[in-house]
């Protein structure tokens, strides 16, 4: 049942999502409070060092956060977020985002992003805070 | 002589900078520690929210602060970036983003940016640390 | 009358904030949404470089914040924090801390506070969001 | 011979750290890249509102990433650090910290810390990244 839930949550932000799409993401595992995503990095998204811009892995990585805290039921949005790069990104590379519950109240749930490459190198990690608001994704789903 | 170096910098980073290119971002002030840059939000940025994209403001002052450090002729990447969302970004919206340098020594520099909306409203809030490589963007320019 | 409710609820605090009094903060200015803090850095302050411990700049942010988003009256609580570390600060040093709002909703507020040193060096820049709960320090004072 | 040598240094560190015995902090593991302190809170470590202060676990997992990054042998000190409140600590408490490493590069590296509370309870989320300066703890050791 939560898993359809999240399933069914996901599904319908990503239709909308138009820049996750431009991203070119896509959804391994969805569950609430976890999932995992992945996306390739094409030519586009480079910045002025010709390596993928620190907004690429980012905007990644906050796809990822709003779809393991909405996949609860309750529409959530991004407070504050912070990413450390570690390694650079590059044309080509295949990337990987997990996502994992910190911590979660009735208000606010905190989240760890991890970001992966193709050689399983670790190359971004992101910390992010997120507001659980009243309004329910399907007021019907609630009981 | 700085402002000349600052300008032919950004202008090479931009040059290469085709995620920037897409986000259609154009420079207003760019000084060595300091640029203002603006952009339209446009439908293709709108994530599951139908609102734009966090990773739209982020990149933006992402761009903003690799400008502003890297103004300097050394090449600075960042290491570690927060952003605070305050007011939702919707389409249509023209945005403009100030970066401000906070304190800079040898090795590092951090740099606070402000996104701003057409009314004047400020949307989201940056804080972002660099390292300051050795290397130089145009080595014949340091004596 | 804001102006007095905000000295009420600092005073208040900062009776019962025992932390806060072993740091020796002192009140120079406090308003809704702002406050300027000082105080001086002691012998037992020190970590294993000599130098001031990363966490007392950090605690005397957190109390700023704390004070500057609770002079509204309604008890607010820091949800994340992030702190830059610029110079080193050294026993003996005389440290001013200003709070300032970058943005404040219904829901929650994000500060950025600075500390200076009696050089008038900025030593390290906080940013901090609270949630703003709906419990009143001073019910009686809300009509 | 590592494990040694994180010892020494972080036995070298702890006394030296007057606020780290302030604090009350005990190593449980010293490794390099990784460590385990405990600390319990006291009365005088309350804020305004008769809970710990946000500096008490800021500054129990600021010492973890100060020792789990200097026990490589090199100075290593924070340049940029944000903590997630989950859940308020109180008077009594006993706190555990575990300091773990993200990433590492020659320059710079970033590290994990949870704080749990006697429950197994987390009760904060700290990320930080150190610069690695080139000056040794103990130049002897390095060979």
């Amino acid at each position: 049942m939560s898993k359809e839930l999240a399933k069914k949550i996901v599904d319908k932000m990503m239709a909308e999502d138009k820049f996750s799409q431009w991203l070119g993401l896509e959804t391994v595992v969805v569950e609430q409070g976890h999932c995992i995503l992945k996306m390739k990095i094409r030519e586009e998204m480079v910045n002025g060092f010709g390596i993928s811009h620190g907004g690429i892995a980012f905007s990644f990585a906050d796809s990822a956060l709003a779809f393991a805290s909405n996949a609860y039921g309750r529409l959530s949005v991004a407070l504050e977020c912070s990413i450390s790069f570690a390694i650079a990104v590059r044309v080509g590379d295949e990337l990987i985002c997990e996502a994992k519950e910190l911590s979660i109240t009735n208000k606010t749930a905190t989240y760890h992003m991890e970001i992966s490459n193709q050689k399983n190198e670790k190359v971004a990690f992101f910390k992010g805070t997120v507001y659980r608001t009243s309004k329910e994704w399907f007021p019907e789903n609630k009981k």
